[in-house]
């Protein structure tokens, strides 16, 4: 998108002084220049999809009034997984547009979980079907542990590689800040590899000594910050902070009240959604709702939008984004009432876009399948031979994702599991048939005479059932296979709802209005069949898997005690 | 300087844990956080030049106690021309380190047009000499205009080169707006050949649609603002602002008085030197200077230091450099008192240097003549005949380098050289032997039965010789060509003292001291020969060939009328 003919460089220059025609000049707007914090009156002339001039311009093919409305740069979504909404990138695309975002910073650490570099490339090809820019950060740790089988390996040669292909920009979150911290070659390998781009962070709680060595290595980002005085520390050490504001985690206003309470400078604060559903962003968009939420906070208002465009802009070394002026791209919004930040008008490139404009929904393409699985029957649900005297429990938190430990001894587990306090979790490997299982307890979970299926099990996306009953598993396992991916339910032998997620077993081509319906259906179903209110039946499903989130989680290698980093026998 | 070896990774990430030794702790310092503006009481580790951690540490070969003093970023100078202090590089670099300066953004302009890409080279050459980072800027604008004849001509596949280059960054300042407005296609093909990288601007008093224009066309920096507005503008254009403070354009009052008065966000806000003397530099140094001015003026002490270290690194996309904290370049000053930048002890890659240090002298390598006179003789300063009744004369302005268009009837001008009121001006081009020479009259500088010559002529570097009798002018030019360029000045057919400057005519390698001594001398010579004390004598003979500053000039094709852009009969 840079400018590179003569030919657009002379256009600009001459719409600027006004002597040729611009393709559309916006006539008698507020303008918030981000560089200055100034709300300036005037018009902005657009020429090949570039701002051209800022100041008074009438010449243009096509002219717009603004009616004194704001009109501030296109938002930048600094850091998200378009897994997440597990709509295809072109739904997610229009989903975000319509709240003012122009770009994203995509980690498509999901689909390289599962495919690797082409998962990677699945986005890269996606582009061209999105209405909005997105940059692509190579996803730095797949497998995101040894402790679980991931459908890929990406080692540094082949970051290095990514690194190379149009659209990458640098490398993705960096979760392995252990690896860092022990120096392990492999690790450091990577950033060696990616030395001159953007290096994504992902170090929850990291502060002290641990987060300077985080930071000597060479870590650029991060998004996890929780309280203020992490977010404080990360930036005291060039870290720059990305508050996210997701379906789950949310951080945004513990963050930003600290900022507004303490006056810190934000050149290095931007705002990411990290994980964030689909009908979320649709009712309420990601960047905008954090800037409003901000500006409720207390945040100056310039400060905020600054942060959803310019900050995240020069973070992430995109030059001719973030701000309107002359040689940034013309990527714009039109806002009513500033401090909410109601999006009225999204110009992407310089053009108006219909923000409810739905892409049509096109020939499903061929499926990429890839759930492999071994032979199953009950015996795959068995529980492993008890060592210990005591089996663990894995027990879910309400509202939240993080796990505690729990135990119970072999000979309450039927009564266990009759009464509805436990239930059986599996964790299948679904990549490489390696047969891998992992069979475990789990309490706070809830359902009842029936499974739950998912093949979005973070981070490697195995298959992940829960279930009460033997059968009912097997039968979730066999439909999970036959649609090649997906959420789904099982009871009495039966599959009562699924949404079928055959873009490698994480996402769907369909349109919005097909998968949300099939999702709340679904969820109504699962709270019918006893899943608990107090927690997400999928969203929580699909982490019990990730073994870098305290306090224990379940793999296809088995029971995993995050905090000792140990599998438990 | 880029962290690229897993060795020294690890090194810095042992350190940061405390797990191995630092090289240096400096401990009890008042650290400055330029992320946050924050001071900050703690210990600085340093491994392998690099910072590895902030906090508290004790584990190193070597302890500094800083004693509460303040530890500050090093200094970087966004916009230099080491040309202008006539001194080589290496003593350059010795000059801006005793102030804390640790980096550098030059452009050899002035050599790259007396002798093009091998001149630039003679700066990357020089870079082991010194004791300071530079980096450098590859020349835009070689020769400067149309109306001169420079040594070399470095056009866009010339630039492209040299930006490949280790140690060229981007395109030194663009002078040519006019050339930009018009969208002349050599300097649009130089605009593309360096997109990508940054491009400097100067574009003093540009406002308007053509401030527009000049953004648009891909100016990342400006350093020739004047006015509070004028840099407003631009930085709100997206433009960064470089203040100025040289030895005699001085811009920080006025630009720094608006910021303060206005509350202006300051990051795109960084402080240059653009052409200050070696005596200045190593009296009072360049940016330590500013902030110190810019504190004075009221402008919060942190947000002044963040302009004369971050800022700058940012704007010219140096990520290690201009703070302090894990992962940048150990480059830091401690400083003593906060508001004066009071300079007590400056570390370079983390080596505390002596910064009375003066390089020793080395032998005088071989002389790069660059001047290739014609045969001079008193004919060569005959003036042209007088085509419309007057002759055109350039007068000086007392205090600046711009110039007032006069003119006088040819039966005047005798009398009006033996009344000291005119002198003879001549610039004889002295690099390819063309014989192009011009002549002309001018008022206000005052020389009296002599002749004063210098090599240093803005922007092409031909011969400049004023005078008031041929007989010392052409015993000026014969002197200039044996000592192979320099200034000098000759009475009564006798040369009365002069400064050679053997390479390209423009430095001397000599030590300072000397070359001091020498300058001292022929300036207080100058000024008993009748020079006008309202003007520096040397600074003033350089920058009357440049015609890009108003109003009048004279180049070796003749007397040049820039407003209108036109030579004058």
């Amino acid at each position: 998108m840079r400018i590179s003919k003569n030919e657009v460089r002379a256009k600009l220059i001459k719409t600027a002084l006004g002597q040729i025609e611009a393709d559309l000049v916006i006539k008698n707007a507020q303008i918030l220049n981000v560089f200055t914090d100034e709300i300036i009156s005037g018009d902005v002339a657009v020429q090949s999809g570039w701002v051209a001039g800022v100041g008074v311009y009438t010449k243009a093919k096509k002219t717009i009034d603004a009616g004194g409305m704001y009109l501030v740069p296109g938002f930048i979504n600094a850091h998200c997984h378009v897994e997440s909404s597990i709509s295809s990138p072109k739904y997610y695309s229009a989903a975000e547009l319509r709240h003012g975002v122009t770009t994203i910073i995509a980690d498509p650490h999901e689909l390289a979980n599962v495919a690797g570099a082409e998962g990677i490339r699945y986005l890269l090809n996606s582009l061209k079907d999105m209405q909005i820019d997105c940059y692509v950060q190579a996803a730095s740790c797949v497998p995101a542990t040894a402790y679980e089988t991931s459908g890929a390996v990406l080692d540094a040669d082949a970051l290095a590689k990514l690194l190379q292909e149009p659209g990458v920009i640098g490398l993705g979150e960096m979760m392995n800040y252990k690896g860092i911290l022990d120096c392990d070659s492999d690790i450091l390998d990577k950033l060696s590899a990616a030395q001159g781009h953007i290096i994504d962070g992902h170090a929850p709680g990291l502060m002290g000594r641990e987060l300077s060595g985080y930071a000597a290595a060479g870590i650029h980002t991060d998004h996890e910050s929780v309280l203020f005085d992490e977010a404080l520390e990360k930036i005291r050490a060039g870290i720059a902070v990305l508050i996210r504001e997701g379906s789950t985690a949310k951080n945004l206003s513990e963050i930003v009240s600290g900022l507004v309470k303490h006056n810190i400078k934000t050149e290095l604060i931007a705002f990411c959604s990290d994980d964030k559903h689909w009908a979320e962003i649709y009712r309420e968009g990601t960047v905008r709702s954090n800037i409003q939420k901000a500006i409720a906070l207390g945040l100056k208002p310039e400060t905020a939008y600054a942060m959803g465009t310019l900050n995240a802009a020069r973070i992430y070394r995109l030059w001719d984004i973030g701000a309107i002026a002359p040689g940034y791209r013309a990527d714009m919004v039109l806002i009513s009432d500033f401090e909410k930040a109601t999006v009225e008008q999204v110009f992407k490139d310089g053009i108006a876009q219909d923000k409810e404009h739905m892409p049509p929904e096109q020939k499903q393409k061929t499926l990429k399948n890839t759930v492999n699985l071994p032979p199953i029957d009950v015996s795959t649900f068995a529980l492993p031979t008890c060592l210990n005297g005591e089996y663990p429990v894995i027990k879910t938190v309400a509202g939240q994702i993080i796990t505690q430990k729990g135990s119970i001894k072999p000979q309450d587990v039927s009564h266990a599991i009759e009464s509805g306090k436990l239930c059986k979790l599996a964790v299948i490997e679904r990549h490489k048939k390696t047969g891998n299982v992992g069979v475990a307890l789990l309490e706070g979970y809830g359902i009842r005479n029936g499974a739950v299926a998912s093949t979005m099990a973070h981070d490697s996306h195995n298959l992940i059932i829960a279930g009460d009953n033997d059968a009912d598993m097997v039968k979730a396992a066999e439909e999970i296979k036959r649609i090649h991916g997906g959420f789904l339910l099982v009871q009495g032998g039966e599959v009562r709802a699924s949404l079928p997620l055959p873009i490698y077993g994480l996402m769907t081509e369909s349109p919005p209005s097909e998968f949300l319906t099939a999702h709340e259906k679904l969820l109504g179903l699962l709270y019918e069949a006893g899943v608990s209110h107090d927690i997400d039946p999928l969203l929580t499903l699909s982490f019990l898997a990730l073994p870098v989130i305290p306090e224990i989680r379940l793999t296809d290698k088995g029971v995993f005690d995050v905090l000792s980093s140990k599998f438990i026998d």
